[in-house]
């Protein structure tokens, strides 16, 4: 049977998390290789911990981080628990607004090119810039599905103002999904 | 300055909204009318409390409710906290899985035809149908955008086995939003 209905969906971000973003937080990252080296470190770290392989964090535009996420899809049952979902309602909530937009320009880095739903949620986040490490294709040769995106999802985010930088540490990147791959991790979307 | 890096994220189910499912929990509404007459109550509900004017909710194939979710981003500074993220992700943790499909066939109904982001969520969740309110024509009348989906959003659900209805009770759908836009409600993403 079914429990009752909860009065919050919690998306946790795991105690290690936690601390690690502890050790981090004040500390300007600036550039897009340096952001990304940390963002690559947390999806190697969830990888190992029974997390998918992926990360994403915010920055600000003088490199200081506003928020880390981390994919739980399988440890919380939360098919919506993208690492780009966590890292933006962790975002908002921090900062205190739905708008990121009004509190300076952010940054969203990716270690893989956002799945359909996490890149339908870019815009609705107020960044101004996002950052991607693997590509969809890097993804796919790990199994993973990366659903129906429109062809024209680059142009489209620049047409809203915001910047998109790809190929970031990209070997570095595929890399953590390789070895995911390799562990036999499960493929919640195949 | 910014708060601590939270331990969770927490996507409130306002205590109005759990006091209403409770009401209804146990009780089969079928067909899809039935149901969407309980979300599209759930939508203006929100509305009139402060929210934004959607709701989603997900059945079984008796038509026993799984989860309800309403919009939360303006209230809960959350960008991501859309109808339909809500009730997945609540779904989800009350049926203790990332995949719903293992659970059986469920609907998703949701007052207004799901956005880029939630449409891209859509298929990560196993929902097996999808049923609609309004049309993106009416969010849009409302003042919201609704991004940039694939054309072939149809026939990709398709694809995929989901089965896709449209334009249940669309005039009292669309109703909500219109009441909404009236009132002056925030337009968050217009």
């Amino acid at each position: 049977m079914m429990a009752h209905h909860p009065s919050s969906v919690a998306l946790a971000i795991p105690s290690w998390l936690g601390q690690r973003v502890a050790l981090v937080d004040g500390t300007a990252r600036t550039g897009d290789e340096e952001q990304m080296r940390l963002v690559l470190e947390l999806a190697a770290e969830n990888s190992r911990r029974g997390g998918g392989p992926f990360a994403a964090a915010i920055f600000t535009s003088s490199g200081e981080l506003v928020a880390a996420g981390v994919n739980r899809v399988v440890p919380d049952s939360a098919p919506i628990a993208h690492a780009e979902i966590v890292a933006i309602a962790t975002a908002g909530q921090r900062v205190g607004t739905w708008n990121l937009r009004s509190v300076g320009d952010l940054t969203l880095v990716s270690s893989t090119e956002p799945c359909a739903m996490c890149m339908g949620a870019v815009p609705w986040s107020g960044v101004r810039s996002l950052v991607i490490g693997a590509r969809d294709a890097d993804a796919r040769s790990a199994g993973f599905d990366e659903g129906n995106k429109p062809d024209d999802w680059p142009e489209h985010l620049a047409s809203l103002g915001i910047d998109v930088r790809v190929d970031v540490l990209r070997p570095a990147a595929a890399a953590v999904l390789a070895d995911y791959a390799a562990s036999g991790g499960p493929i919640y979307n195949g």
